[in-house]
């Protein structure tokens, strides 16, 4: 029976989605629980590949398990056998044969997490970019938009994708490119910074997408890039032309897209 | 000079706001950082001594230090020497000589977070109580808040609070107690689960007080308690009568008010 299971995890943990010769990646923790309750080792393949310290919500994968387990017992079983490691398998559900986490995705959806502001991180560290600025200075949230807006549809994203990816083919279309940012002056004021959260939207995204668009992004809410840079920088097709790429504890994976 | 600083920190790493003879506690590490750019050890006096595991977004401090510094240098300064401790200096104000982080404050507010859900939680986990539910359980937060109007206003709050305190009078006046609370219901077939923030507001809180309160909400939201239980327990004025306590993780000092 194929199960699809919704996973979430915290990236501090792991080097990353996929399967190591050494282990210590998401993948080698699911086998590793999933061996200890179903006796074979299994390899759950998942929609995303995210980086090592990349964040999940809402990673799906799917499972090849014979016998009379429901999926929630599924579930229990792995998370279990899980602890202490932190990931979670929040449901499964039996899917047809034929359903691939990766292959029958639609869409990803990924966050990427910003705090702008002079003093450091506490709370927030473990997901989200600092990005030290003057005590009531903000990024220029607009500008980023805008330059948000260049990279929206289909192009050759070659600047925007890392050496390693194996995609055959660079170009992707990009769905949806949002910068949403919340503060308010009293709390500038204070110290307290402004948030930003960067959402995007795509079928699929090439290897270091996400983190190559919000690097340039930031370069551009700090002033240091126009959107016309951010523009260019896409039109060179040039790895050498990106911006330097965000880091992965502000990304996190929030859902994947099936048809229904 | 007086000085008013407003603090946050991740509680996980500290017993405490209160220095301990052994150190170990957030005002500890800010004596320390005071020492080595200021040359004097000086203890900034609070306005919440937060439980060991308490975080704060909004503490507030006050501190007497001579010499021509700039807030923003205090700030700077003490960030610096701060490092790798998860506290952080949002910003310092030059006050009268007669503020008092804790006696001049007029209001304290407190958040209780909760995520009730089956599966253990990963990303939230430093920061919120899990409440394991059946899948597609959610607390009953009518319930809840309905308990929690039982509790307002001035009482004797004996029940609610902690062995160890030192408060002369068990009367407070709770001003604000408020549950709110987020899910949708295909989140929750999902196995996502219900967030669940509870936020207070009172002149000051008996030690305990908060967590107290959280632990007795969390068993009317299960259905094991009724409001009327929390009433009778308030009105029992005794200890014994209390919820078990919700575990310090959960709670955040997130604001001090004082009159302008």
């Amino acid at each position: 029976m194929r199960y699809r299971l919704l996973i979430e995890y915290d990236g501090a943990g792991f080097c990353g989605w996929q399967s190591q010769r050494d282990g210590g990646a998401v993948q080698d923790a699911l086998a590793d629980a999933i061996e200890k309750f179903y006796g074979t080792r299994l390899i759950p393949q998942g929609a995303g590949r995210t980086d090592s310290g990349v964040h999940a919500r809402g990673q799906v994968a799917h499972l090849d398990i014979e016998g009379d387990y429901t999926p929630q017992k599924i579930c229990d079983a792995m998370n279990h056998h899980l602890r202490p490691h932190r990931i979670a398998i929040l449901s499964a559900q039996v899917v047809p044969d034929d359903f691939d986490a990766r292959f029958s995705a639609c869409a990803r959806h990924y966050l990427y997490y910003i705090v702008a502001r002079r003093a450091p991180l506490t709370l927030d560290a473990p997901q989200a970019w600092h990005i030290p600025r003057p005590l009531n200075g903000t990024l220029d949230t607009n500008a980023m938009t805008e330059a948000a807006q260049t990279l929206l549809g289909n192009h050759d994203f070659t600047t925007f994708r890392s050496a390693h990816c194996q995609a055959k083919s660079p170009l992707k279309t990009l769905d949806k490119l949002e910068v949403h940012s919340k503060f308010d002056e009293a709390a500038l004021d204070e110290g307290e910074g402004q948030i930003i959260k960067i959402t995007a939207t795509a079928r699929s995204f090439l290897h270091n997408q996400m983190r190559s668009m919000a690097g340039a992004l930031k370069l551009v809410g700090e002033g240091k890039w126009t959107p016309r840079d951010v523009k260019a920088s896409l039109e060179a097709c040039d790895r050498a032309a990106c911006a330097p790429v965000a880091p992965a504890h502000g990304l996190t994976l929030m859902q994947v897209d099936y048809e229904k």
